[in-house]
């Protein structure tokens, strides 16, 4: 099934925006099996988007195209379809009744410009649109299925889901055939080194076909599959869960797509435990990161973000002869900020961070790129050092925070069960 | 000249990754003038990729290509170039000199899968690539004329500027022809708003085309414009630069396209002044952003991120009597913040934030979207609440963050230098 990507728009077309629409609808057809020939962006203009329409038809078996269907006069999308098919726009009741259904729930009166947004190309059939204004439609065109959707992201996420991929699998007459898809999450081995480690996967697991994905600084590992038996394939996954995670162990942080900060504030609650951090050259990252996930407030009490050394004296009680002695930089440095932050917030765990995010500040001793961590719990203190020589400011400070995150994840996955009743006392 | 977008690469079109090369092309090529009229991306597949360059010679003038110039087997857009201009691929000496100075450089041999690196179409020319190993070229293929660029984007930027924008310069016979864009930076107005104040643009500034960009939370005015005369052309921007900040005045941050963090940044080394911040809802992300700016060091102290109540207490000296009364959502409450991270750092100004992010934790009174900011000077403090009723968790974050950055920007840019001798004394 030739399948390709459409996308309208001259705010995609010139640049103004990135289409990451495209990127979204590809990803899940290729998630259902359908590699995706080609993507198209054409700008809002009928001759052009027609054209292209037509050539599309020509070429393939399934076409998505997303945006244009809005209400004013720059959403010619409609016109250019029917333009393409040769058929005429006709109000359709469906289109009209779903839209009168979404304003009398917003409480509004339905405008004439919107009622434009129910004029579809003869013969299509209506998607409906729960969540905004702009109805979604599919027909064919010489042979070919289009599904045209809206451009708001949201909207058109919900639509490709609900209404676009179970048509597909029915057009493919595979309505017991299911498709799956399992990321792995991984951080602390490059994709090359993941790739050695699985070198034999496909031997072992033919039926799933592997995949990897570099979103940095984590690797993504996906397995494709697709069968009849449901309850068959998603055992299938976990076996090949366990013999990934066998060759790979803790370097896996997640099996369920959590971000890294997700994971560390699932084991947090796990463990009823607090966390505070302290950071110097991160700026607040980590504490940003952790504080993205709805909920944080429950584990994370502050970050003291430090980046003086003044600061770190009188915020943190870092004792200036260690700065005069050591430096900012150091293990020594980071395990008293860490005590400190600990101290003064009352959490279980307090880790820091002090190091050279660049593009200044390095040495021969301490290059860019240098990186101290420090990690304080309720029995221990412990200092780390690491050294990441690429990437620039922003990337540098992102594998920074990562990699502190994954000390305390690391710590809090070993953390045993049986002590969990045992009240934590707070020795330094 | 109809131009048009190539993008190769099986992980574009599989959405394993976001296409922002096209992106910055077309914003590139519409800074000159010339419109994108389509962005299209193919497979790694001669078949297709000489396809899609077939059909392009058809319609466009102009076709810049990206990706596909590597060494790998998968690498096919050479060959894919030559097939649909029909002829041979044959060793370029200008190619491969390029790469043997680059490997020489980097004091490595060259390889032989490097050497397919210098195979170009029959009739191209080499288009040098300074940074990298795979070469460029451009050639006609039935009067349109394409560039073939590399998909690393450091490479394809540099390439894009230095030997295209020339090229194309050139085909239009316009040498002595100039293309100058301005952006201009407003935070704190919607764009229908910003739209309004410059209804009348067009009639005072004919010359000049007006755009308008949506960044959240903030808002780019872009001045599009062409000639002959340089400086009559910078009198022009510069007038019209004047006359945007007449209707807008202090809502534009920016004329040099700085970052609020970069501008905030600027004033306060104008002022000798430090910062130091004490976030709650924003969980760091002021910090961050402030010190995602290279040699923030010299002006930005600390944050104190006291996301629960007792380290607002602890920490920042936040009265216990003033939470239990207004909460710790409130104008008192970010004053008595602001206050307490001055003291502890010894900034010149404290900035702090408290608000709702949500999804949960909001109240009739204080529904979702309420920030208080408070600011907190060397001789005044101040107390502020905002409601940005719209969005998800993470875009509150970002709005409430500039929000607070805005409100010192403000200060910063009225600030008298006629007492900037005067030292500034610490009193609250």
């Amino acid at each position: 099934m030739h399948t390709e990507i459409l996308t309208t728009g001259d705010e995609v077309c010139s640049g103004a925006i990135v289409d990451s629409n495209a990127a979204h609808i590809a990803t899940r057809i290729e998630e259902i099996g359908i590699k995706i020939e080609r993507q198209t962006c054409v700008r809002d203009d009928i001759k052009a988007l027609s054209g292209a329409i037509k050539n599309m038809a020509q070429r393939a078996d399934i076409v998505i195209v997303t945006g244009g269907l809005g209400p004013t006069v720059d959403d010619v999308t409609s016109q250019s379809a029917a333009k393409a098919a040769g058929v005429e726009l006709a109000q359709d009741s469906e289109a009209l009744n779903t839209m009168h259904a979404f304003f009398k729930k917003l409480n509004r009166p339905i405008k004439g410009m919107n009622k434009k947004q129910a004029l579809l190309p003869q013969g299509s059939k209506c998607l409906e649109n729960t969540i905004g204004t702009a109805p979604g439609f599919c027909m064919a065109i010489s042979g070919c299925t289009f599904f045209f959707l809206p451009g708001v992201p949201i909207e058109m996420r919900l639509m490709l889901a609900d209404k676009v991929l179970p048509r597909i699998a029915a057009l493919r007459g595979e309505s017991d055939d299911h498709y799956m898809v399992k990321t792995i999450s991984v951080f602390g081995l490059t994709e090359s080194a993941v790739n050695e480690h699985l070198v034999d996967f496909n031997e072992k697991y033919p039926a799933i076909t592997l995949g990897f994905r570099a979103k940095f600084p984590e690797i993504h590992i996906k397995f494709y599959l697709q069968g009849n038996h449901v309850k068959r394939m998603e055992n299938l996954i976990e076996s090949a869960g366990k013999w990934v995670y066998q060759r790979i162990g803790d370097n896996v942080f997640s099996f369920e797509e959590h971000s890294m900060e997700d994971e560390v504030g699932r084991l947090l609650r796990r463990q009823k435990a607090t966390l505070a951090t302290a950071e110097s050259c991160t700026g607040g990252l980590i504490a940003h990161r952790l504080t993205d996930v709805p909920g944080s407030s429950a584990y994370f009490l502050c970050s003291a973000v430090t980046y003086a050394n003044e600061a770190k004296i009188n915020v943190l009680g870092v004792s200036p002869d260690t700065l005069n002695r050591v430096g900012a930089v150091h293990e020594e440095t980071v395990k008293e900020m860490a005590i400190g932050v600990r101290r003064i917030s009352g959490a279980t765990y307090g880790i820091a961070v002090s190091g050279i995010a660049g593009p200044d500040g390095g040495s021969d001793e301490k290059p860019v790129g240098t990186i101290c961590i420090g990690l304080a719990a309720p029995d221990y203190v412990e200092g780390y050092r690491f050294h990441f020589p690429f990437g620039d400011r922003r990337m540098r400070k992102l594998i920074f925070a990562t990699k502190a995150l994954d000390i305390l994840r690391r710590k809090l996955i070993s953390y045993k069960f049986e002590v969990e009743s045992i009240k934590l006392s707070h020795k330094e």
